[in-house]
């Protein structure tokens, strides 16, 4: 089987949820995996001088929520906007790293249960409590994520990972690498779709 | 017959050129025309405090580069990175509103002739010769063209066209409305034939 395919996100990131609701199927359609990389993209913006996007200036801003949502219904993907926005989501990440050390499919779990809590249902994952209702309601042990998160490996993990990403390129969510190809943002999908069905164009 | 699509551009913006091959087919499917009309980035990015693409922090920068190549294989449409980018626009974007008074078949045809040289051909069209020549091109007359650029009227047109798109969100090209509706983007083109087909959504 080919190599995975790299999904990198960030769970404050609006177009890395929608992307996130595609990838799987995508990549299953020409045999391929995801693996599904968290980072940080306030460290990321820190790093590289880039701007958030509801940072922009004022047009840029208010077209992008727009976008967002229309986006969201293009893709027939359930979308409000939350309230508070942008968020922390080091806990978020180090809690999906954490499950990801012991089960990858109950991670996986995780990844799409908490893009739709904050991005549909409007539950901020920077609040602690979020995630481990989030761990409870997919399954997993909502006292044992608790302590996880916490750990030094969990920790060190993320920030290998956020590290990495900056050294790879990574200047916004979600970026997919294809063997390789960097593709930024969930428009780029088609093109990521015709690079695993006939290769490089 | 419905109102028309308002297709924003700048003749420095690759991903103008882009759209450009591919606006008025995907509105005659729907029974649109397009109304091209110019703007210029340089001072929309002024005005708005916006960035121009190559001036991004620098993997953002390296990735757009890319991004204009992939994209241009993507669309099918041919494209060399020109070896002076951006460039001023302003003389371009007269010459087409100077055709456009007289005969907007012209225009449009000097439109793509332009875009096609400046991605295509590495001809600049900060160069009034190359205006000029492609005046000739395309059958229009270069002197009258040479002329007509340097007009009162000419020069107001254009600066009202900058100052209508400011007020309206512009804050990059091409930016298209349907009906009112802005789209930001040549990936948003599924967008527009979306909303063009079946109606807001």
């Amino acid at each position: 089987m080919a190599a995975p395919i790299e999904f990198w996100f960030d769970f404050s990131s609006p177009y890395s949820y929608l992307a996130s609701e595609k990838i799987e199927e995508l990549a299953a359609r020409h045999g391929r995996r995801v693996a599904f990389k968290p980072t940080l993209l306030g460290v990321i913006f820190r790093t590289t001088g880039g701007v958030p996007l509801t940072e922009l200036v004022a047009p840029k801003a208010s077209y992008f929520a727009h976008d967002f949502e229309r986006s969201a219904r293009f893709a027939g993907v359930p979308f409000r906007h939350p309230s508070v926005f942008p968020i922390p989501t080091v806990n978020a990440a180090r809690a999906f790293l954490c499950l990801q050390e012991r089960d990858e499919a109950l991670a996986v779990r995780f990844l799409h249960a908490a893009f739709r809590a904050y991005f549909s249902q409007d539950r901020s994952l920077a609040e602690p409590e979020v995630l481990t209702a989030l761990a409870t309601e997919i399954g997993a042990d909502p006292v044992a994520l608790a302590r996880g998160m916490q750990e030094p490996a969990v920790k060190d993990r993320l920030k290998a990972l956020v590290d990495e990403s900056i050294a790879r390129g990574v200047f916004g969510a979600p970026t997919i690498f294809v063997d390789g190809e960097m593709f930024w943002g969930h428009d780029r999908l088609p093109q990521v779709e015709r690079w695993l069905a006939s290769g490089p164009f």
